[in-house]
């Protein structure tokens, strides 16, 4: 077997074998496959596809490319939740807790945001203390006593996904869904839990720009989980807007309080959906009564119950105070505030969602660039969404700074983002598949 | 225009600008496009294709990528003859006196042998003291005095097909139409002739196996001579067995001169083919006689009255002294021979060509790197062809080498190479399509 007879094979649109895609997936993590044969291939598999066995073997190979979570002393079933990523969405900080209430433990390695996107553990750190690098002994614990840990992974996770990743950047290979499918769970499966939850994105804000892209993704991605043996479902999410109505450290912070507190918005129905479809996914595994109706009328009530009462919110403290956070529940906001308002009265049709992720960055509260500091102070304040009326000169937007320059140059862009006429228009479903 | 639209584009099955074209082309020649991008764009181009417009402008841009001869100081118009490459094809060292003798100045730039096929400067090199490198005035000279001239390159052709090349043959994509057309078309429109004939050659000692790919490429590649403003014509012809009876250095001299002393088999009848479209481009270009059967019917007449009377013979001598060889008219053959007998009795329906061309390089007489040096006394005579019958025991080829165990090693294989049968088949048409 050489790289070139796979290579051939790939152009020749036949399937690969398992032997084949191993040999591969190990020849892009010892190096001994050169970027410009890897390169080649990249652009076979997007021209040509894979079918289900060969995207289910390279998501394998990769998973095992490098360093896996070894969940074993985790008391109890864990489950997992990834989104594909999104502007101001905060799920995770109030999935995670509800689960951790309702008994379900969530051993969660998350990321960093990057370009238009927010990533949970920047968001942690708006925790003051909050400590994101835990030993592996000290993560299982945390998991064990607070029922659930969101830490930075600290093993080398996937090494061939990112040679790989950074070759599809530049070869024009990043847009195929085997490729994106087995980059995502891949990594997904190294951190070892029972049951994944995905919601899998849609629209200006998200990398799949249409729903029926999310929708293919989502069932490539559904079809993997359950041949690795995990129970795996996913959602279909619009983000043709940002989720919730802060996009920033803090406001995002104070966004994740409302809903725990018992807000009712766009954050809190994506939210309560993916808790109740993992509560769900963990009670046909763990309980004896029989999977239907009953059960998911069950996972519901449990899951809107455990935020009405304050559970959630509690165990979002703990789990903090488990990382060495410190929960005073006020958030500074930045010095500088600017208000956008519309330049006439109609309905907004449209929002750029991404134009907005990049405003943020501009303002200091997100990174273009690995190396970035973030300043958890700056962001977006969105006062008006979708499919609302405004007046001329109403509010749309606050934006936050403490760098007046920057709030002022990003003033024109954020008005921009807006597309405000006469006749309003159907809105996208916010949950669009489950 | 970045490399990555570039690339983004053909992947999509778009058809590129000749702009984007020229662009990657002076990123391949002066190495800003590095080599993963490069075979990125290539196995795209190799799975989606390119129309004849992006060929052609390939073709250019690849021609123009390197030095181009200037054959303007040649008193008259010029001819050139192309072969993609076969077993015993001696074809040049017999058309090319033809037309010198006939008043068509060739001046050719010829390449040497590898891996199972031969090359004419090689065969060349049989007449003692053939000089292949002459100066560019100096080549020049011999074309306006001899009538023709054949020579190595001097200046650097096309150094973006090198690189296209060497990165084609490590990521599978050598077998691509407008690839393959665009290289050969590339350096033979850089060698600046008016008229070009390609001999196309299909079949088991051929890069083309079959006939209906070796058309495609024909008719690509006269396309693009079309465009570029040359008469460009093509003949099919088969490799399903050796050209001439001969294989290596001074045996396929011998079979030259056997033709141009009057001899009529496979190669004479494609030498002669060859020679006939070639005058007839010509003389539609130089005579003020209209085209049709009757001229059709004079170039015929007057190739074979140059063979028949000795002009043809005469003008190679001619040729040979003018580039300082001398035309001795015997050729030393190696000192150890081997006989290989057929097996059974009956006929002889296959001949696998690439293996007699490989038996060749393992006697002596061809090369495998370019660094090896050949022995022009080694060599292959072939004594029976396709579809003859043999009784067991009857002759079918002598093996020549200098080295006994090289002579000994190569008898089971030869024997190998022959498929004989009780029952005949239909042979392959020897010129399948003009």
């Amino acid at each position: 077997m050489t790289h070139y007879e796979i290579i051939d094979k790939k152009k020749k649109k036949l399937a690969l074998s398992e032997a084949e895609i191993r040999f591969f997936i190990r020849g892009v993590t010892d190096g001994t496959m050169p970027d410009y044969q890897v390169s080649a291939l990249l652009m076979a598999i997007c021209i040509n596809g894979m079918d289900g066995g060969e995207t289910f073997f390279l998501t394998d190979a990769i998973k095992n490319s490098g360093a896996v979570t070894d969940l074993s002393k985790v008391k109890g079933i864990c489950a997992d939740k990834h989104s594909t990523g999104g502007v101001s969405d905060a799920t995770t900080l109030i999935v995670v807790p509800v689960l951790a209430a309702l008994g379900v433990k969530v051993a969660k390695l998350s990321g960093r945001g990057l370009g238009h996107t927010g990533g949970t553990l920047d968001k942690l750190e708006c925790f003051p203390g909050y400590n994101i690098c835990q030993s592996p002994e000290e993560f299982i614990n945390i998991v064990n006593t607070a029922g659930a840990a969101i830490c930075g992974q600290t093993g080398v996770t996937a090494p061939a996904d990112k040679r790989l990743y950074a070759l599809r950047d530049v070869t024009a290979t990043v847009d195929s869904i085997p490729l994106i499918a087995s980059s995502i769970m891949g990594k997904k499966l190294a951190s070892g839990a029972d049951i994944i939850m995905l919601d899998v994105k849609y629209g200006s804000g998200a990398f799949m720009k249409t729903r029926e892209r999310a929708a293919e993704l989502a069932r490539v991605m559904v079809d993997i989980g359950k041949r690795a043996g995990k129970s795996t479902a996913a959602i279909i999410t619009s983000m043709e807007q940002p989720l919730g109505n802060c996009i920033g450290g803090n406001l995002e912070i104070e966004g994740v309080l409302e809903v725990l507190g018992g807000a009712d918005n766009d954050l809190a129905k994506v939210s309560r959906v993916l808790s109740e479809r993992i509560y769900l996914m963990w009670l046909s595994r763990t309980s004896d009564r029989p999977p239907g109706a009953a059960l998911a009328a069950k996972a519901k009530t449990e899951v809107e119950a455990c935020i009405k009462d304050g559970r959630a919110l509690k165990k979002l403290k703990e789990i903090v105070e488990a990382h060495g956070g410190s929960f005073t529940g006020k958030f500074e906001k930045a010095r500088f505030v600017r208000i956008i308002t519309a330049g006439s009265s109609g309905y907004i049709t449209k929002i750029d969602t991404e134009k907005l992720g990049l405003i943020n960055v501009a303002l200091g509260g997100g990174r273009l660039k690995q190396e970035d500091v973030i300043n958890h102070r700056a962001g977006i304040k969105l006062k008006a969404r979708l499919n609302t009326f405004v007046q001329k000169g109403d509010t749309l937007t606050e934006l936050y700074s403490d760098d007046p320059a920057a709030a002022e140059g990003a003033e024109r862009a954020c008005a921009a983002a807006f597309t405000i006429t006469e006749k309003p228009v159907t809105p996208p479903e916010l949950i669009a598949e489950i």
